[in-house]
């Protein structure tokens, strides 16, 4: 029995795309303008996930609320940092000349995340081009103690990209050049600043996907993703970048340049440096250049959306598609009811399967189409007659696949329309992952406006948020700890993909003991002993 | 066309296994007995690639000559630490009563690497079984200024795990409990003195495998394959250990603890200190505890080995095999001529195709047998027609799986038969890989009693091996610089997968620049102020 496997799409979603585009922001329009150099620009992937927009289009518009500053909703203290001074100035313009913005318009956007919760107050943003230009203005920013900070994409989740007070902000904008690519290894080495699905587009025309793909693949950079350890919707695949990127070029914070670019799958010459840049948020030294190991595109890639009827059959469905699909499986991402109505309510986006309390995205992606289309065949067809699935979709062309991502990939872009968003991005036990979402429901009560549960399954990793109509100081009191314990109790990560950034930093202690946050700090100092690189972010501010 | 593919094994081959029991040395007994506690033991995987030996079986019987004692081999002085005391020794005995070995015929096989090149003289061994008397240990030392050599199966290629001088050995051998396992996710937490064999047999009845094969499989220690960052076999179906380890529990030089043992696919919170101890040799810490993701075990494994006529078409094949073998290609080998000569002369194993150049074990691994034998057979018809392969063979149950693999596992036991090994490990480009085997034929001319060449081509990773009757330094001066530089000018690696160990440990400036191995001094010294983890060993003598 393969019931309902038709396509059920609406007319007027194929029109989202334009709308999309139509709405674009003038922050949006700034971060093309600044792309449009000779170098990497256009992107666009064409494997299956492409969301067409940019992280900022819908929340960052200019017609929007003024974001708090930073320092006047948490708290947090300057660090006795220097303050750019008109001689600073004068000398970073000879190091980027013509490249020191100093236009507060021009500086309203960098100085804002894209969620719009925290908002710094940084007078000079620099793009440099070049490793050394990187180099020269770090040795000279240690040397007058003056705070850095690194920024790519500007599309992280915990405040991470944004400066807190008056740090230089340090973009990788104007470094977005591919510097090799080998077609055989499929070895891509490439500036920090190229943005993702730029580089996904040019590595898929070569007959190779990138390792990573996640829903603000058109704004983020791979600097950026590199230095939050992304994780997102390839995760289940082809696993970590601490895998797949075999080699850095970082510039630590005296200005010193660590080249370990090196392109090769195995080198156990010494201690792996690199490793202490991966995910360390620009905390540690700001990565310049990335090598990364790009496997073959699929030349059949599939998407069932699936329709079931309680989150035990969603973790059974899990177990039978990953028996019987084995090594075809590449994304296995869940999202419940909620998520369904915000992207229908938000955004127009309709259900394509018949309404049910959560809903499977299974992809697969392989070399043997006639193979893959079996496996996934027998697959459905043994979870539409156990009862674990009640409803599905398939897709198999590009444009259908996209569509179907979509309901997944804009969920984030949704919430964002829906209020203020209390954002948690946790790693569970798979058999517990979904009873924090069902326990806060009862907890919270009405003072939510929602509470939704969605994320990478095959990972482990939920993402669960809370919305209200503005920001409210007694729904975050119920929120936290209590999300941190709960998790912590489960031996969870308190930060599955997103880092800790500014707004996450003080719960670090949930998911890591005292010995390794005493090493931490001791790394840090060792590194950055002036801590000018991203100061506010990563560490705890007390010990 | 589909010639040859018949298996022709001598009747003889069969019996292998019994031979390889009989003649196990002294030495593999005592660890054996070592072993013999509840626990994990009785090591045989079931997955393809067992060679059912351990290694010290050949080479480290009690009837080889006598190791010349390293600091008489190698310029090497003897740092100032204390020399262990009758008082130390009580006080050690109190910490792991019982476990306190001194009897001089009982350290002689853990003073010795089993390749029989470098000896030291402790006069102490120690078994702990437990992370805090792992801790109590260290704390002890590191107070006393008592240098220490941890120690898992003693496989090490580059004398990495023996003492140089009188260091204390802290073995790892009755550390071999499993924690926990999960049967869902395939997390496999255990300590790290399991023997990878066992933890091989132990998750593939849970219908797992663990991630990483090695033909020392049946004496190394999981803990130790970590702190080697070891690659292997299965390297290019799962990718790194730095991907698949997920987490460990680590030992600090003063006795500190540092539990970052979570069993978390995804976990961004802070910087992800165990990756500072993956492949850092035991000389950051020890290593007591290991979380790792097991991939689920593959329903259909085939193998294939395949005669070619040149190096260029080995290269060809593996373009064409990924290419059409795409997400079931689990392994990809390749050995030489000369190789094939020395397993059939030193162990008797025969050739089970046509004589070739040129030799290549491509194996599969998937979930479909019928899917996976089509594309194999698809395959080898599209390399056996366009005269890429002259001759091949196919495997695809067990015992001829383990046969076919023994060819290219047991080499390097086949070459510790024949005299003296200088043994490279080179990441190279896969276009010059075999450039330097050709090029050092003609530069040692009779020097050399052989040349050979093999490895994981499927990684870029080839062992380079020259034998001689003796050790000879005149050879040596033949071969070194040369080899370094030679990968050097290809941007390769001097040591792809076995680290720096005591013997490589002054080439790491060939891969690396002088802000690394600044860097990385700093980091031992971070980790380790007094310098007693494993001293001599990873970093060069001189700045």
């Amino acid at each position: 029995m393969m019931p309902c496997l038709v396509p059920k799409w609406p007319a007027w979603l194929f029109c989202w795309r334009a709308a999309c585009i139509q709405g674009a922001s003038v922050r949006q329009r700034m971060w093309a303008e600044l792309s449009r150099i000779p170098g990497l620009v256009g992107p666009r992937g064409a494997w299956g996930t492409s969301p067409l927009i940019r992280r900022g289009s819908s929340s960052a518009s200019s017609r929007a609320p003024e974001v708090t500053l930073t320092p006047e909703r948490y708290p947090v203290r300057r660090l006795p940092f220097s303050v750019v001074s008109e001689d600073d100035l004068a000398t970073l313009e000879q190091i980027v000349p013509g490249r020191v913005i100093t236009d507060p318009e021009e500086l309203e956007a960098p100085n804002v995340d894209w969620l719009r919760t925290v908002r710094g107050s940084s007078k000079v943003l620099l793009r440099p081009r070049t490793t050394q230009e990187v180099a020269h203005i770090l040795r000279y920013c240690h040397e007058r103690n003056l705070a850095v900070n690194p920024q790519g994409g500007n599309t992280g989740m915990v405040g991470g990209s944004t400066p807190v007070f008056d740090e230089i902000i340090l973009s990788t904008a104007l470094m977005n050049q591919v510097l090799s690519f080998h077609d055989v290894s499929g070895v891509l080495v490439c500036q920090a600043g190229c943005i993702l699905e730029a580089l996904s587009q040019y590595v898929e025309e070569r007959g190779f996907v990138m390792p990573l793909d996640l829903g603000a693949k058109g704004s983020c950079h791979i600097g950026g993703n590199v230095a939050t350890n992304a994780g997102g919707l390839r995760f289940l695949r082809y696993g970590s970048l601490r895998g797949t990127v075999l080699g850095l070029e970082v510039v630590l914070a005296d200005g010193t340049v660590l080249n370990c670019l090196t392109s090769l799958r195995k080198d156990n010459t010494g201690y792996d440096l690199k490793q202490l840049f991966i995910g360390s948020e620009g905390t540690l030294g700001v990565i310049t250049a990335v090598s990364i190991l790009c496997p073959p595109k699929p030349s059949a890639v599939n998407v069932a959306f699936l329709g079931c009827p309680g989150f035990a059959e969603v973790l059974q469905t899990f177990r039978t598609c990953r028996a019987m699909l084995g090594e075809i499986l590449s994304a296995f991402e869940f999202m419940d009811a909620e998520c369904m109505k915000l992207v229908r309510f938000h955004l127009g986006l309709s259900c394509p399967v018949q309404e049910s309390p959560f809903y499977v995205l299974v992809e697969t992606a392989g070399s043997g189409p006639q193979h893959d289309a079996e496996k996934l065949g027998h697959f459905l067809e043994q979870v539409l007659d156990s009862g674990l699935v009640t409803d599905g979709t398939l897709g198999s062309n590009e444009r259908r696949i996209r569509m179907l991502w979509a309901l997944r990939e804009r969920i984030t872009e949704a919430l964002s329309h829906d209020g203020y968003v209390y954002k948690y991005d946790l790693s569970l036990p798979l058999d517990r992952l979904y009873d924090l979402v069902d326990d806060l429901r009862v907890r919270l009560g009405p003072s939510a406006k929602r509470v939704v549960g969605y994320g990478h399954l095959g990972d482990g990793n939920l993402h669960l948020n809370v919305t209200a109509e503005t920001f409210c100081a007694s729904l975050l009191g119920a929120l936290e700890p209590y999300v941190y314990e709960w998790t912590a109790g489960q031996w969870g990560s308190v930060s599955a993909e997103h880092g800790l950034g500014f707004k996450k930093k003080d719960v670090l202690g949930y998911s890591k003991p005292p010995e390794a946050l005493q090493l931490m700090r001791q790394v840090k100092a060792l590194l950055d002993p002036k801590g000018i690189l991203n100061p506010y972010k990563t560490l705890p501010t007390h010990a």
